[in-house]
């Protein structure tokens, strides 16, 4: 996939589009390469006779053609869906993509700076969920992005989805999350911990989708380079952090009762992705690719 | 539970009011009867030897406390769930409910005659979800309603959803609710069909949710005795139809594959009710009980 979209190249941004989405790029490399490894270290518990997962690979792109799709929305470019089955991982998506056009009138309204740039906009990000094999490890969502209208921002954070909780393992997320915040902004992390709890609420069930995490949004300090090094450091915090949780308890036993236990939560997972997640919102209402937005979903759920 | 309102004593509509709620309690005990009778009479397949399933009911009453919930609507009475797990229905839920109240200010623009009556209303209403052991036995949803603001309407439909589909199904399924149409107006089956399908339509997978069937709304025809008959032929007709359609293939065995097919569609009916359905939508806004409203998921779906 040619990651350069047309239509940028004479504008100031081009040039630090291009470094946010090489980042992206970067991160799912080393991302997939952190979770095959995973798969290959898996040494004992239920699957630990099953093959290694490896992830695959399926690049989609919308060309330039300027065309409004049926949301009224016009969107050029693409992106790449990686996913692995594996005996580790049951099911892991981490999509990237490169993306620009025009938001429909009426979404435009909603996103900052859309209204000035006659909806124009530009964005690049990776997106990650994986459910897990073993429901002693938690599930996972991490995503990080960079927006363009008439304003600039980054946005993203992580969130931890036990199905069975360690508090030992929430401590040490939230711990790891604190000191990559503090290495920027001592502001960021109770900021972005509290914006976590708020966002990620299953306001159905009155209830928190996970044990948290942070989640920040419109970043723009006035240093895109300092957002740019934040947004970064999230990911490598959580290329660390994650692996070392998911190592903690892959080679465990488990019980029926427990992955039932999983099964359920995945379903409220689900719900909260369907009904409130501005992510999926957000994809589905400017016609983005259906395959990508909702393989956040899980591989297998259950509504008893 | 006491199906009276307690407020409605002395308005012209409290006869009416209770008529309808009625037939919903009346109509809910014949559904759960029907249900229960193809639990018994279920003579082969794969879980002939299992034991035949019965409803549990299950009551919730908010009371007549008057106070906003945290949607900013008043919603006081209550409803009957009835569910059940068997060895025909994996499972089936058929809600009633009679409940009155305040819608809060933002939901009341969309409701007719909300405005006029300061956000106050009456619903009553039956609404049933059936997913099926078979995957050769389609799912099924139907609901019929009442409400009450400065307006009065009835509403409702039902809607045909094989996992695996069998033409002659769909047609006489469209043919019952035809001729159910045809007795009260010869424009009805062909305007609620095609609302239904309108409705009916998974917007991202750009596909209908299943094969059709009748949708109304708003039905005030001038004659409320008109359209409490259609409504409650409505009823009538699905318990009809539906229990012939589950007995001819309720004894047949079926494959992994088959049943495969039958998740993923399950899981694509949860992405409609989560995203789209106007009904979940109007539940979970004006804090109605999740558990009833939710009790249309599948027992247990898959995203691959």
């Amino acid at each position: 996939m040619n990651i350069k979209t047309e239509n940028n190249s004479t504008d100031e941004w081009s040039d630090k589009k291009e470094q946010a989405s090489a980042w992206f790029f970067t991160l799912r490399d080393q991302i997939c390469a952190s979770f095959e490894e995973l798969e290959d270290t898996l040494s004992a518990g239920p699957h630990a006779s099953r093959k290694a997962g490896r992830f695959n690979r399926k690049p989609w792109d919308r060309g330039q053609n300027n065309e409004p799709n049926d949301t009224g929305a016009i969107l050029n470019g693409g992106g790449e869906i990686s996913l692995m089955h594996g005996r580790v991982f049951e099911k892991v998506g981490v999509n990237i993509s490169v993306v620009e056009g025009r938001f429909s009138d009426e979404f435009a309204t909603a996103i900052p700076g859309a209204k000035e740039s006659n909806g124009q906009f530009w964005a690049s990000g990776i997106s990650l969920v994986a459910h897990m094999q073993s429901p002693l490890v938690p599930a996972i969502h991490m995503n990080t992005r960079m927006i363009v209208t008439s304003k600039h921002w980054f946005g993203g954070g992580t969130d931890l989805n036990p199905m069975i909780e360690f508090q030992q393992d929430t401590a040490d997320f939230h711990q790891a999350l604190k000191e990559c915040c503090d290495r920027h902004n001592p502001d960021y992390y109770p900021e972005y911990k509290e914006w976590c709890d708020r966002y990620f609420y299953n306001q159905h069930r009155k209830a928190p989708r996970g044990v948290g995490g942070i989640f920040y949004d419109y970043l723009d300090s006035g240093s895109w380079d300092d957002d740019f090094n934040f947004t970064k450091d999230v990911g490598v915090t959580f290329d660390t952090i994650y692996p070392d949780l998911v190592k903690r308890h892959y080679n465990k036993d488990w019980t029926e009762e427990q992955r039932e236990t999983q099964l359920v939560k995945r379903g409220h997972y689900a719900e909260f992705n369907l009904v409130y997640d501005r992510g999926t919102q957000f994809g589905l209402k400017t016609g983005g690719n259906t395959e990508a937005i909702l393989m956040s979903l899980p591989p297998i759920a259950k509504w008893p």
